[in-house]
C-alpha cells in the first residue's frame, strides 16, 4: 500500500476513533482499556485493617492522590520489592523495615504523581519526613510506617503536600475505603484494580482483599506496580513473608507488558491476625497451604488486571511453553516471545505470524531444536516439527488472531520444564502515552 | 489532554505528513528514512569479484530480489552467523561450508521475500537444489556456493523461480552491480546500503567494499541483516575469520533496533588476493591491523547504516556506557537503555526524560549504584551522583532532543568498563509497518 493511501487509511481510522472517544470516559479523560472487567469486584473489609484516600496536589489535580492503610497492633507485614539496581529510596526504606518483626500495628502510606525515584538525599529526607509524620499521627513507631511513591522519577517529591493532608486522613479512616484506595495509587492506569477471596481455616471464614496499581513499565522482578493485599489471617511472619514471596514468582513475576522494570514497586501483605484460628507458623502446614493458595488467586487475577490495562493494550495473550530442557529454559523462551516487538505488534495487526514465534524462540539463549518444535494458536496446531502443521489453513490462524483473548503456545519437546506468563500486544496507543512529554 | 484533543492534534500532524507524503520516495512507495545519507556512496569494484541481480518473482512484484556475486579462483571467504537456536537451512549450510579452505574460487546467491526458515526438510532441500544449480552452472562445487534468504518466516522457497533466471544472472554479471545488489536484497529496507574504504598495504591500494540490508528484526547476534563485503586483499582464511569476528563484535553487534534476532542472518566477507601485496597470514602483524581497522570502519558505517534504516526510526542515538565494573557490564546496560521501549518511545517524543534511563540502568542487571550514576545528553550533564545536575534546566535537555542524532552518556563511577551501542527511536511508523498482516 503506498504511503499516502496509508495516511488517508489512519486519518479514516483515527476519525472513527474521535467519535468513540465522545464516550464514558474515565475522570482524566482516557478511555478504559477494552480488556478491563466489567465492574470493580466486591471488596470485603479486612478486620483491623482502615484505609482513607484524600487529594493532596502531588501532581495531578481534580483526583485523589494519597493512600493511608493502618493496621492494627498484632499484624505483621510481609514485602516483596523490585530487584531494581537503582530502587528508590521508599523501596530500600521498606526492605529495612520488613525484617523487623514488629507487632505494634503497621501503616502504609502511599502517593501517586511522583515516584521519589533518583532523588538523592532529598528522596531519603522526604522518606523520613513522611515515616516521621505518619508515626506521630497515629502513636507508631516509625519502624513500622511504610511509604511507597508512584509516578514521574527523578523529580523532588513535594512531600509537604502530602504531610498537610494527614490529619484529614486519619479522620476519614474506613474499612470500607478499598475500592477509593484502589483509585487514588493508579497513575497510567485506565481502571482501579482489586480482588478478593473468602475460604475457611479450621472451620473459621478468612478474607484476603488486595489493590494493585500498574499499566506500563511492568516486566519481572516487580515493574512499576504497587500491590497491597490484607488479610484477617493469624500467620507468623516467616510464614507469611515465604507463602508472599513464593507467590510473587507464580503471579507478577510472569507478567510483562513492556520489558522494563520499575525503580519504585513493592508488594506489601499485612495479616491482622483477627480471624478466630490458630496461628498458621509452618508455611508447608495444611492450613498455610489453604491459605497460600487462596493468596496466589488473589494475586494471579490482580496481576492479569496489570496486563489487561497495559498501556494500548487490545490483547491479553497468555504465552504456555512446556517440552523445555528445564522450568528456567521455558521461562526464558516465554518471555523472549512476551517481549519480542515483532511478536507484540503481530498480535496487534491480527496476524497469525508464527515466523515471529519461531524467531523468538531462536533468540531466547534457551535450549531449543528448531525440528522438534511445535506451536499452536489456542486449540489450533500451527507448526509441529519445523514446519507448517499439515492441517493448518492459514485462515483459521486469522481468525483465531482476531479474538481478544489468546493463547500462544510452545512445545520444545526437549525435556519437562514448563512456564506460563502473561502479557498484551504492542499498539500505536502505548506509543501515543509513552511520547507524551514526561508521561 | 482529553482524548478527543489529542485524536484531533494527531489527525492534525498526520494530514501534515500527508503533504510530505507527496514527496519522491522509494519505487514501492515507501518513504525514505530521514535518517537515510543523503547519496549511495561510490563503491568501486573489487578485482575478482562479478555480481549480477534480477527479479525473480519470489514475493516481491516490480523489483529485484535475488543477487548473485562470483569470486574468482583463489578467494577466500570468512563469515559470522545469527546465534539463533533456530537458524534457517541457509545459516546452517553456510556455516558447514565457512569452515571449509577451498579456493577454486565462491559464489553467494542472495534472495530477498521470503526467509526459507522454518520450513523443515523442504527449506534443506531448496537450498541443496539452488547449490547444485549454481555450481553446475558455474562449474565450481557445491561447498564453495553460499545461499541467503531473507524475508518471510516459514513458508517454502519457491526456489524454482530463482533456479530460472540463473542464466540470466550468470550473463550479466558485471564488477560494477554492487549497488543494484543493494537493492535487491532489501526486504523493508528504505535505502540501500553500501560502504567503501581504500588504503595501502606495503605501498599497494587495496579496497574494502560492502553492502547489506536490515531495518528491523536487528539485535546484537547478528540479527535481520545481510552483510557482503568484498576485498582485493590477500589473506590467509584464518587471519580472515580472526579479524571478521572481532571487528563484527565491535558493529553488527553494537546495533539493536527492536531487541528482536533474526533466524537468518549473516555476515560473508571475501578476499580474493588479486592485490599485489605479500599475503597476511598472523592477524597481529601491522598489515593485518592496517586491515583490520578499515574493514571495522567499513563494517561500523553498514552498521550505522541499518540503524538509520530502523523500520520507523527518526532518530540516530549512541548509547556510550563507562565506569563500569567490566565491559560486560557496560556493555548490559548500554543495551537496556537502547532496547527499552519507553527510553525509545520518550526519545520519539522528544521528551528529555531521564528517569527512564535511571530506570533501564536499574533492571539491566549490572551493578550500579544509585548515588554515583551520572547522565548525560549530548555535551549536557543531566544527572550527577544520583539527582539532577545543579547545573541542568530541563530546557536545556528538551532543547537538544529536537536534534535528529543524539547521544546519551551514562557513567556508573564504580570501574573502567566500557560500552558504545546504536539504537533508534520507536515511533508510530514502527507499528504501522509491524502491524501490517505478514510484513
Amino acid at each position: 500500500m503506498g504511503a499516502k493511501k496509508k495516511l488517508k487509511k489512519k486519518i479514516k481510522a483515527l476519525k472513527a476513533q474521535l467519535k468513540t472517544a465522545a464516550q464514558p470516559a474515565q475522570g482524566n479523560g482516557v478511555l478504559v482499556s477494552p480488556l478491563a472487567p466489567v465492574d470493580f469486584p466486591d471488596l470485603p473489609a479486612i478486620k483491623g485493617v482502615r484505609l482513607a484516600t484524600t487529594a493532596a496536589g502531588v501532581r495531578y489535580s481534580g483526583r485523589t492522590d494519597v493512600m493511608l492503610a493502618v493496621l492494627d497492633p498484632g499484624s505483621v507485614v510481609a514485602g516483596t520489592f523490585t530487584r531494581s539496581a537503582t530502587r528508590s529510596a521508599s523501596v530500600l526504606d521498606a526492605q529495612t523495615k520488613i525484617a523487623g518483626d514488629g507487632t505494634e500495628g503497621a501503616a502504609i502510606l502511599v502517593n501517586s504523581g511522583n515516584a521519589n525515584a533518583f532523588t538523592g538525599a532529598a528522596g531519603v529526607a522526604s522518606v523520613n519526613a513522611l515515616s516521621a509524620a505518619v508515626s506521630q499521627k497515629l502513636g507508631l513507631p516509625a519502624t513500622r510506617v511504610f511509604t511507597s511513591s508512584t509516578g514521574v522519577i527523578g523529580e523532588p517529591l513535594p512531600h509537604d503536600r502530602i504531610i498537610a493532608v494527614l490529619d484529614e486522613l486519619t479522620v476519614g479512616l474506613s474499612g470500607a475505603a478499598l475500592q477509593d484506595a484502589a483509585r487514588a495509587i493508579m497513575t497510567t492506569d485506565t481502571f482501579p484494580k482489586g480482588s478478593s477471596t473468602t475460604f475457611e481455616i479450621a472451620g473459621e471464614t478468612v478474607t484476603i482483599s488486595g489493590i494493585a496499581k500498574g499499566s506500563g513499565m511492568v516486566a519481572p522482578d516487580m515493574a512499576t506496580m504497587l500491590v497491597y493485599i490484607f488479610t484477617d489471617a493469624k500467620i507468623a511472619r516467616p510464614a507469611l513473608q515465604s507463602m508472599l514471596s513464593q507467590q510473587t514468582d507464580r503471579s507478577f513475576n510472569c507478567i510483562t507488558v513492556d520489558s522494563d522494570t520499575s525503580t519504585s514497586d513493592m508488594v506489601l501483605l499485612g495479616a491482622t491476625g483477627q480471624a478466630d484460628m490458630p496461628v498458621i507458623d509452618d508455611a508447608t502446614s495444611e492450613a498455610a497451604r489453604a491459605f497460600s493458595d487462596a493468596l496466589g488467586k488473589v494475586m494471579l487475577d490482580l496481576a492479569h488486571q496489570v496486563v489487561r490495562d497495559g498501556e494500548g493494550a487490545t490483547k491479553f495473550v497468555e504465552v504456555s511453553v512446556s517440552g523445555a530442557r528445564s522450568d528456567a529454559d521455558a521461562r526464558k523462551v516465554a518471555m523472549a516471545i512476551a517481549n519480542s516487538p515483532l511478536v507484540k505488534t503481530a498480535i496487534a495487526g491480527e496476524d497469525p505470524n508464527w515466523g515471529r514465534i519461531v524467531m523468538a524462540v531462536g533468540k531466547s539463549g534457551a535450549e531449543a531444536d528448531r525440528d522438534r518444535l511445535s506451536i499452536r494458536f489456542g486449540p489450533h496446531l500451527v507448526a509441529f516439527q519445523g514446519q507448517v502443521a499439515p492441517s493448518y489453513a492459514e485462515q483459521v490462524g486469522a481468525e483465531y488472531m482476531r479474538q481478544q483473548e489468546l493463547v500462544i503456545g510452545v512445545d520444545l519437546r526437549l525435556g519437562v520444564g514448563a512456564a506460563t506468563v502473561w502479557t498484551c500486544d504492542l499498539t500505536h496507543r502505548y506509543i501515543d502515552i509513552n511520547t507524551d512529554y514526561r508521561s
